[in-house]
C-alpha cells in the first residue's frame, strides 16, 4: 500500500476527518456490488475549500481519489479498485437553499435523498427521480449514476432534475455549471455531462435542483398476471395508450415467492404481477388515468384487478415490491443475492422478452434469476441469486451476465437503466459504446489528465468483472 | 479565399449537391443574426456516409465545416466567421421510423420541426420543445442549440426530449450516443452533452426524440396588467403556486404597440399581458389548473381576465404573441428588429425586475428594447429596435446588451434560455462561464483537434461581436 502523506491530509481536513484503520479502509472498501478493494484512507471534507485542497493535493501525488455517498452503489463505483483516497462526502450535508418562488433547491452532494424529501415536504412538494435506496443514497451519489427511481416513468431521471452544480475538477478548480432556471441553452451542458459519470468527471460540491409539486391524489393499482408475457405486453400498451402512470412496476415469479417466503403477505404465487399508480391534483384526472391502465391490463388477461386511492391500501399492495431486495437474499438459504445484472433498459415493446430471457438463461445456467422493475421507464432489474461459495456459480453467474446483455443490447436496450456501470457492468458497457470509447477516453484525459478521479471504472474496467477485484464473498477455490 | 477542392467534395455528394455561386455564397453566409461571413462552399450530403467523407476531407484539409439547418439561428451560430463549408443538413430529411409503442420516433436532422409535429399528429402525440421558429428550423438545429418553446414550461426542452444521436464526429468517425429508452444510466451522457454543442462537437446524422400525447383539452387565458412589475410578479405566483401551466407568456407595451400597429387587433394597450394554457385529458383538471392561474393574476391586480377551451378564442388569444416577431419589424418605420440580446433567462423572482430593467437600459441608451417571452420557463425574449443605419446605435445597442446581460448574470439568471450562444451572446457567455473555460475547450480540443467544427464561436468568439463579422446592415461611416 502505497504511503499517503497523512499529516497534509490532516492539515486539510482536521484529524477527526481521517480514517486510516484498516478495519475502516475495509469497510469502506465495498458498496452494494460484489467488489472489494482496500483504499489507503477515508477522507472527510466539511466545506469546498477542503475538496479543492484535497483534490490538488492528490492531482500533484498521483494519488486516486474515489467519491463516495451512502456506499450503495451496485457495480463497483466507489470500489478503489487502484486504491487511494475514499473522498468521503457525507460530511457535506447541508440543505443550502430551498427556494418555493423559483422553484429550485441547492444541496450539498452528502444530502440523503429521503432528507431532501423529508425537508420539501411541508412545502407540498418533492423531489421525484428518489431510488429505491433513498434511505441510504445522497444526492451526489444519485447524480454520479444519473439514478432514478418508482416515480421517474412520470418524473424523469436524476439527469432531469439537475438544473446545475458547482465542481471541484481534478486539478482543484472550482467550477459552476448548468444554471438556476428551467430552460437554459448557454453553450456545452457540461452539467448534464457530470450526471451519469460515476466520480470519474469532477467532484460535485453542491447541486441545484428542480422540485414538482405533491399531488392531492394517488391511486395505486395491481393487477396479477398468469404469463410473464401477458404482463409484459400490458407494460408496452400502457405507455402506447397515451396514459401517464406515475408508477409502473413488474414483479414475476421468483420475486412474488421471495416475498411470501419472508414476508408472509399471503401474495397469489402467479407468474407476475404489475402494480401501477397515477397521481394528479384532480380526482378525475386520476379515475381516467388509472381506470386506462386497468382496462388495458384485462384487454391482456390481467386478474385479480384491483386499486386504491387509500394510503394504507396503497402501501399494502405496495409492500411486496419495496420489500423485494431484501426480501431475495431468503429465497433460499443457499443462495445468496447478489448485485450482478442488476439492472437494463429495454424498448416496452421487448420488455416480456427480456424478463422471459432472464428466466431463460437463469435456467440454462443452474442459477435463479429474477425479473422486477420499473418496467414504465423500461427498467428491469434482475438479482443473481447464487451460491457464492461455489467457483462453478462465479462461471455460471459471468455466462449468463454477458447472454443478458448480449440480448439487451440486440433489442435496441441499453446496459444501465439507473444503477449505472462502475465495474460490473462494464464488459457490456464497452460493447455497448464500442463506437464512442474513443471519445469518452478523450473527455476523460481532457478533464483529468492524470487520471485520478476514479480510475479504472467504465472504459477503464478491466475485462473480467469477477477478477477484477477481490469479491465480497468467500469462494472456495 | 482559400481554394477547396470542388471535384474532391463533388465526388463525394455529386454536382448538384454542391454550391459555389457567389450569391449561393452570400445567402448561406447569414443566418437570422446580425452576422454576416461568405462561405467557400456550400455542400449538401443526402446520407451519413456522405457526412463521414466530408468531414474526414475537412479534417484532413483543415477546413472550417459549419453545419446548418433552416438557419434561424439568432447569435450567428451558423455563419461561417472563418470561412470553410456550409454543411447544408436539408438533403436529410427523412422521418425514419415513428414507434409507438417504444414512445421514440427517429429523425434526420434536416427535418423540419412542423413537419415531425405533422407526422405525429395523426397518432395523437407530439413533439413538445418546439421553439417559434418550427416553420423554419430543423431538429438538427434545434440540438445545437438546445432549442425550447412555448410549452417548454410543462414539457421541457430539446434537452429533455432527445434519448440518443448518431453523430459524425470531427474527424469523420461515426459514434451511436446514449439510448432510446426513458432512464438510461450508461455512463457520460454524451448525447446531453451535444444538445446545445452549437455545432461545435459533431454533426448530428439522426435523433432518437420521445414525443408526449396530445391533450383532449387545451384551454387558454389571458389578464391584462396596468404594471410590468404586476404581470412579473404574477409570473412568479403562478410557478409557486403549484400549477402546471402548458404555456406562460408575458408581452409588454412596446410588443401590444408594435402589434397593434401591424395587425389591427385592437389589444388594450396596457403595460403588459400575460397569456397562460392549461392542457390535459380530463377537463375538470384543466378548469382547476385555469382557475389557479385566473385567481393568481386577480391577486396580482389582472383585469380583463378571460379565457377559453374554444379553439378559435385560443388562436384569437394568441395571435397577438405568435405574430410579435415580425410586428417587431413595423414598430416604426424608421427602426429595424435585431436580433441582440434576443433571449436569457432569470428566475421566476427576477421576471418583473428584468423587464422593467430592459426598458430602463434602453430608454438610457436611446434605444428601444421590448420584453416578452415564455415567461413560464424563466425565458425573457427581448429585441433590439434600432437605426440600423447609424453607427452610433449600434455602439448604444452593444453598451446596452452589456448592461442587460450584466444586469442577468447578477441576478442569477443565465446568458440563454433557448436561442444559444453563436457570436452575439458569447461576451456575456464567457463571463458566465469563465470558471469553466478552460474545461469548455479542453473537451472542444479532445473531440476536435483541429477545430474545425464551427470555429470561433462559443468560448473561441471574437472579443466584439459589433467587429466579429460583417454586419447585415448598411452602416454609414
Amino acid at each position: 500500500m502505497k504511503k499517503i502523506d497523512e499529516k497534509a491530509l490532516i492539515d486539510i481536513v482536521g484529524e477527526r476527518n481521517i480514517k486510516t484503520d484498516p478495519s475502516d479502509l475495509y469497510v469502506y472498501g465495498s458498496d452494494s456490488s460484489v467488489h472489494h478493494a482496500m483504499p489507503w484512507a477515508i477522507v472527510r471534507p466539511e466545506n469546498t475549500e477542503q475538496v479543492q485542497k484535497i483534490m490538488t493535493y492528490a492531482n500533484e501525488n498521483l494519488i486516486p481519489v474515489i467519491t463516495r455517498g451512502g456506499g450503495s452503489g451496485m457495480c463497483g463505483q466507489t470500489v478503489p479498485i487502484q486504491g487511494g483516497i475514499i473522498l468521503d462526502m457525507k460530511g457535506m450535508n447541508k440543505i443550502l437553499e430551498i427556494n418555493l418562488e423559483d422553484v429550485y433547491c441547492r444541496v450539498q452532494p452528502g444530502v440523503v435523498d429521503d432528507d431532501l424529501n423529508l425537508a420539501l415536504k411541508p412545502y407540498g412538494v418533492f423531489y421525484p427521480p428518489t431510488p429505491a435506496s433513498s434511505r441510504i443514497a445522497t444526492i451526489g451519489g444519485e447524480i454520479g449514476n444519473n439514478a432514478s427511481g418508482v416515480r421517474s416513468v412520470k418524473y424523469g431521471a436524476t439527469r432531469d432534475a439537475v438544473l446545475g452544480m458547482k465542481v471541484v475538477l481534478p486539478n482543484g478548480d472550482l467550477a459552476s455549471l448548468g444554471a438556476h432556471t428551467r430552460v437554459e441553452a448557454s453553450g456545452y451542458q457540461l452539467h448534464k455531462l457530470m450526471v451519469g459519470s460515476e466520480g470519474t468527471l469532477g467532484v460535485v460540491v453542491e447541486a441545484t435542483l428542480s422540485f414538482v409539486p405533491i399531488p392531492e391524489f394517488r391511486c395505486m393499482g395491481v393487477s396479477n398476471f398468469n404469463s410473464l408475457k401477458d404482463a409484459g405486453e400490458a407494460i408496452g400498451a400502457i405507455m402506447a395508450s397515451g396514459a401517464t402512470p406515475s408508477m409502473l412496476e413488474l414483479v414475476d415469479s421468483v420475486a412474488i415467492k421471495a416475498v411470501n417466503k419472508t414476508m408472509d403477505l399471503g401474495l397469489k404465487e402467479v407468474a407476475a404481477a404489475l402494480i401501477f399508480e397515477a397521481d394528479g391534483m384532480v380526482k378525475e384526472a386520476v379515475d381516467y388515468e388509472i381506470e386506462k391502465m386497468k382496462k388495458v391490463c384485462l384487454q391482456h388477461r390481467g386478474e385479480d384487478i384491483y386499486s386504491s386511492y387509500d394510503p394504507k391500501e396503497r402501501a399494502k399492495i405496495f409492500l411486496g415490491r419495496k420489500k423485494l431486495f431484501p426480501a431475495l437474499s431468503k429465497y433460499d438459504d443457499n443462495l445468496a443475492s447478489t448485485s450482478l445484472a442488476d439492472d437494463m433498459a429495454v424498448p416496452y415493446s421487448k420488455m416480456a422478452e427480456m424478463a422471459g430471457k432472464i428466466h431463460e438463461i437463469a435456467k440454462a445456467n443452474d442459477i435463479v434469476m429474477t425479473a422486477y422493475g420499473h418496467c414504465g421507464s423500461g427498467c428491469m432489474h434482475t438479482k443473481i441469486l447464487m451460491d457464492t461459495k461455489r467457483k462453478d456459480q462465479w462461471a455460471s453467474a459471468k455466462k449468463a451476465i454477458t447472454q443478458v446483455y448480449d440480448y439487451v443490447r440486440s433489442v435496441n436496450g441499453t446496459t444501465s437503466a439507473e444503477h449505472g456501470i462502475g465495474l460490473s457492468k462494464a464488459e457490456s458497457f464497452k460493447e455497448e459504446k464500442s463506437d464512442s470509447l474513443v471519445v469518452l477516453s478523450a473527455i476523460k484525459k481532457a478533464l483529468d489528465p492524470n487520471n485520478i478521479l476514479n480510475p479504472g471504472k467504465l472504459m477503464q474496467a478491466p475485462e473480467d468483472w469477477v477478477t477484477a477485484t477481490n469479491l465480497r464473498y468467500s469462494v472456495n477455490s
